[in-house]
């Protein structure tokens, strides 16, 4: 079946049909359905025929070796060119093995981690056949209603940037065609995480600035570092959904960026043009899209069922088809699949590497390195020695804490927190209640609940209130308007916290949730997110200070839902207020809250601590291609060994437009010992301080800057320096 | 001292630093202070001299005649050139007979009643010394947390297009020259509306798309029908503040829409380039805003201080300057001050219109208009003949009702809700309590507050809820996070409500509010805004059907604050909830709350009721310069003769953008008597269907369009036609 392929001569000998299918992906049931001559629901609705199938050039969502074997299988035997379908998936943060969710991936604020867990899920997706992962997703976000937001890394266009890069590296491992590597799809092409009001699949809105400054630069980095595929969003940009952006992906992706990879749309967006209302049909929206420069069509069939046509009839040219339908066999030559169809997709691997123990190592590594640390009043660590202690709450025995797009995880496979515990302590010091549920639960059932719940906390020496969000709040469809704790958690955690017990609250959640009552009374809080297969001991490690704390948020966390958005890259504005507890009344507050947000970006603590000396330039001056070196040594000062994430922020001071308050620019994660000190070291170039200018140009101009350094965003060191 | 002027020669005669006098704003104590040769800390401040201030071509905020008569002497006595001073202020809402916000006046979808309101503004304005307003604001507003949704017309940009005409043609009288008539400044240009969050003075990003069709619209309706004046607003249109903004003021304003009367920056809003972050210092600040062509300076000192040293300097070009001191100067001369510095200001007639009777009639039958009946449950109206009516809440007596920007109205002045009531039905059937205050008491004060209450309303008939925000609690600076009623009120409320008399919730506030859980409870609730000086009377005369409540409203009420922003005229989506009751789980949406808002725009009850008849159109085809004329037929079925707002929108269906799901496009205010039926006629042009393209085009299409006609947004008729 292996042959050796000239695509150039392959294009040429295709029919308009085949060359089609390669533009169209579909889900694998309509394989094996069509296989068995079963015609069902979804293919009459999408109105796919038998020979759409046979000549599809991909197909998404596959799971495991045996069915994508299958499929495969079943594919060539009926394929006349015999081009192997292309497998993809939503690899997200871990196939089998599940990584904490992408925006706990950003709180480890380290690209190695993330990088790791990236060739991780490779590694476990290639051996279940799986080719392209629609992976990273970068959408910038400020808006903690939307479900989406524990997808992304949070809401810096340079960390997103970092992660986005890491990401790439760790799916393609630096050549696609070799065994274990996979292809990386970034998405959502372009500016999703600016759904208006946060709700799902929303209209977008911003200005082209915007969009160019905060939200396209970690699109931009995935494809400089060679990502294969781009997705395109469900929403508009500038009032034109982006699967039918000639615009944004014609001008800006191919023209501007030099993108030539693969453009692919989400699930059923081409035909979406239709309720968008810029196509009155199936014909017209399959037309705009392929004008606009989307090769793939996902699920929505209009490809398949219109493109012949519109060929024929002069009303699409035979050259995009052609060039998109390249670039498509160019990425299954890329991959490798012309030579091996069955490239990689091995049961025997499969069933070595995947939730391997290296893997799981791997995986507890990156959930410590992701937990934060938002409050701690001497109640953490726990000492192993520890005669009760007390595990309360939704999530004190949960499985269901591996986090939305995690389809091939398991929750019987996952260590659920009170589980982790009992790994480091034994099960007879522990006690478990659930004290209320996240949702749906009577007036009764909650009182008797409390009550064992109260009786726990009291016989133990300490508490855990484990909380969260039910596993189904967040993700794709998953907005909310109200983003407290679910149910009765709060009251919940009020009852236990006036115990008086040393009470360390933890939270399982997708997004950033508003927790000010409970931030006030809990003496401690750990942000855990969903944590993945080995959540449970990860957070035990935490626990117990067999991990320190390190991780630092990526997200503000805001004081109400009335206060978003509320991000630390904002403009000043021409009345900033004086300061939080300023009375100034003309100047750009609310009333009732503070500006701040309840935690800021870059915001996490440790069980130690960290001095910060004074900044140190070389020089104070920047001229044209020269850098200065900023230095500013951390010392370990506290009773635990480390690792501090060292943050870099810039404040253009004068400009021809206005520039945000202060924008990170670089960061370092510095492990130090008891007693030691280290310096961070940064240069600062003239790149740094670019921006788009009135007439779009991205350029850097003269003048007074602020540099800025501290462990997050709101606690900073300041230095004038002048680029000349 | 009354002087025929040649404008050309007077320019040409003046020194550089008179000239830039004429360009300079300052507020009324600078003229007396600096007469008593006292030099003030505001003025230090500012940094202006002596010279300054009797060379300064204008006032704001000078309060009455005798004042604005004492000031202009002085000023007369000094000024070299005998350039009378214009007097400006901010006559919004009324003078001194204050109307119900323009909220509120909005709501009245009445542009007669809109117009008469500026009328009566301006007759008592001028009398007391006023020659320019800082009225209309047409700020598109989209955000209750913003404060100064107060001051706008809503959410609609043809309603607030038709309300901004209105008013300049009640203040401007068609000719400024006359005695009576003011000029007319429309604010704040552009966009200010749009402030993230809602947080006054924040950041705005809008696209240049968004901006021209939604927020332009207005502002470019008050040019057109010849204002005056154009103030600039603090926030940033694309990134740069309005103030410092070529583009929107030289290209936009002067260049496309052909503006040619004066430009004024808010208070203090050049200086605060600074802040923005676009100028270094004043100097810079004062150049950046006369080259961007902001004409006259309120309030910062930068033109006073630096003009004349750019000029000298060669970095402003004296054209600018003379350019707009000559704009300046024939605004003057447009309104007769160097024929007489003095026109209309008159001690004499100001006693004699100042709150006239017909002032006040007129006051109390626009509040009339204005109230919002937004649910009736057989509770209203009340019968004169009632025997005891307890009016119970924080605004059951309360004066404070003018709502902000009425500084020269008088709480003492005023008819609160009692009076009005009292005056209807005598003091002997009329029990009131506050039951609980906005803000701050104690629970105590609360609990004994409380008990009156539920007493008063245990006695009573029927019972009225007068609740609300606390008038500081809107109006400019003062955005809330939290738009809920404040203190004790819902649980006040609920107290109240549980005894199951027939209540009424009357509602004074200054924004749409979160009020789902109050609005399920309450058998009726009717919303009376901040109403001004008749206030209580205009109520009463609604509580007892003297008046039947016809205002409909005009921003929508969000069902909870997490759901902001909710307006009627959105796009569709690619994902469109199919209903408000569908459970699909891949569309737009909150898993929490519906999509719809609370309260729609447009919506708004009656006593009566009416009865639409089927949509005809006299044609289903529009053909170029043609037309069609939609006629709908309305009945009154109901029990009282009362006035329908009967509301066209159109949508297109597909257009090369994206387009609103409706947009308002036509309305007409129907009185009709008991069994009275009457015609409604639209005719739908082809400008009606006109938006900006891709290319920023403003043009129409062909295409199919849906034709809509109804009592609010929410509830309508739909038709199709086709413009070919």
């Amino acid at each position: 079946m292996a042959q050796k392929v000239n695509i150039e001569e392959l294009l040429k000998s295709m029919t308009l049909k085949e060359k089609i299918g390669q533009l169209t992906q579909l889900a694998p049931f309509f394989f094996k359905d069509s296989a068995k001559g079963i015609v069902t629901g979804p293919m009459e609705a999408l109105g796919i025929k038998d020979s759409d199938i046979w000549n599809a050039g991909s197909v998404l969502g596959t799971a495991g070796a045996e069915e994508t074997i299958e499929i495969q299988k079943l594919y060539l035997e009926r394929n006349e060119k015999k081009i192997p379908l292309m497998f993809m998936a939503d690899i997200i943060h871990g196939y089998r093995t599940i990584f904490p969710i992408p925006l706990a991936l950003g709180c480890t604020w380290d690209e190695n981690l993330v990088e790791k867990v990236a060739r991780v899920s490779a590694i476990e997706a290639s051996a279940g056949g799986v080719h392209v992962t629609f992976s990273p997703m970068v959408d910038l976000v400020r808006d903690p209603r939307w479900g989406r937001v524990m997808e992304s890394t949070g809401e810096d266009p340079y960390l997103n940037s970092v992660m986005a890069r890491a990401f790439v590296r760790g799916y393609q491992g630096g050549d696609i065609s070799k065994e274990g590597n996979i292809a990386s799809c970034v998405k959502h092409f372009a500016a999703y995480g600016a759904v208006e009001g946060g709700r799902e699949y929303n209209t977008v809105d911003v200005s082209e600035r915007m969009l160019r400054e905060f939200y396209l630069p970690s699109y931009k980095a995935a494809i400089d570092e060679g990502c294969k595929m781009v997705m395109t969003s469900f929403n508009i940009v500038n009032s034109i959904p982006s699967s039918g952006n000639k615009w944004l992906l014609r001008g800006i992706l191919r023209g501007e960026w030099g993108f030539d990879g693969v453009t692919i749309s989400d699930w059923g967006a081409i035909k979406e043009l239709i309720p968008h209302g810029v196509a009155e049909d199936e014909k017209e929206a399959a037309r705009k899209a392929i004008q606009a420069g989307v090769d793939i069509d996902m699920m929505s069939g209009c490809y398949a069922k219109h493109l012949e046509e519109l060929v024929e009839e002069g009303q699409v040219d035979i050259k995009l088809i052609d060039e998109a339908v390249y670039r498509v066999l160019k990425l299954k030559e890329e991959l490798g699949l012309f030579e091996n169809p069955f490239k990689g997709v091995d049961k025997e691997k499969e069933k070595r590497v995947v939730l391997c123990e290296e893997h799981r190592r791997i995986a507890r590594e990156v959930a410590a390195a992701s937990i934060v640390l938002l409050k701690n009043e001497n109640v953490l660590p726990f000492n192993k020695d520890i005669k009760k202690l007390a595990i309360i709450g939704p999530y004190a025995d949960e499985h269901a804490i591996l986090g939305p797009w995690s389809w091939q995880g398991r929750w019987e496979e996952t260590v659920s927190l009170k589980e982790g515990i009992i790994n480091k302590i034994g099960e007879s010091k522990v006690l478990v209640e659930k004290g209320c549920e996240t949702e749906g639960e009577s007036d009764a059932q909650y009182k008797e609940s409390l009550k064992k719940a109260l009786k726990a906390a009291s016989e133990a020496d300490a508490v855990i209130l484990a909380l969260g969000e039910h596993y189904d709040m967040s993700g794709e469809a998953r907005s909310r308007a109200f983003i407290t704790l679910p149910g009765r958690q709060e009251d919940l955690a009020r009852e236990i916290i006036k115990l008086r017990k040393p009470t360390v609250v933890i939270l399982f959640n997708g997004r950033p949730l508003e927790i000010r009552e409970l931030y006030k009374i809990a003496p401690a809080v750990l942000e855990a997110w969903f944590p993945g297969t080995e959540g449970g001991n990860a957070i035990a490690d935490i626990l117990f200070a067999d991990k320190i704390p390190s991780a630092k948020l990526t997200m503000s966390f805001p004081y109400t839902v009335g206060q978003i958005p509320v991000y630390y890259n904002h403009f000043n504005t021409g009345r900033p207020k004086p300061s939080e507890d300023s009375t100034e009344r003309f100047c750009s507050h609310y009333v009732d809250i503070p500006n701040a947000p309840l935690l800021p970006f870059g915001f996490g603590l440790s069980y130690t601590q960290y001095e910060y000396s004074k900044i140190e330039l070389d020089k104070n001056i920047l001229h044209g291609n020269d850098s200065i070196k900023a230095t500013v040594k951390i010392k370990n000062v506290g009773k635990y060994p480390g690792d501090e994430i060292v943050q870099l922020y810039i404040r253009d001071l004068t400009a021809s437009v206005v520039r945000p308050v202060k924008e990170l620019k670089g960061f370092k994660k510095i492990h130090l010992e008891v007693g030691e000190e280290k310096e961070a070291v940064f240069e600062i170039t003239e790149d740094m301080l670019r921006f788009y200018n009135e007439n779009m140009e991205y350029i850097s101009e003269k003048g007074k800057f602020l540099l800025m350094i501290g462990p997050n965003s709101r606690d900073l060191q300041t230095v004038e320096f002048e680029y000349r």
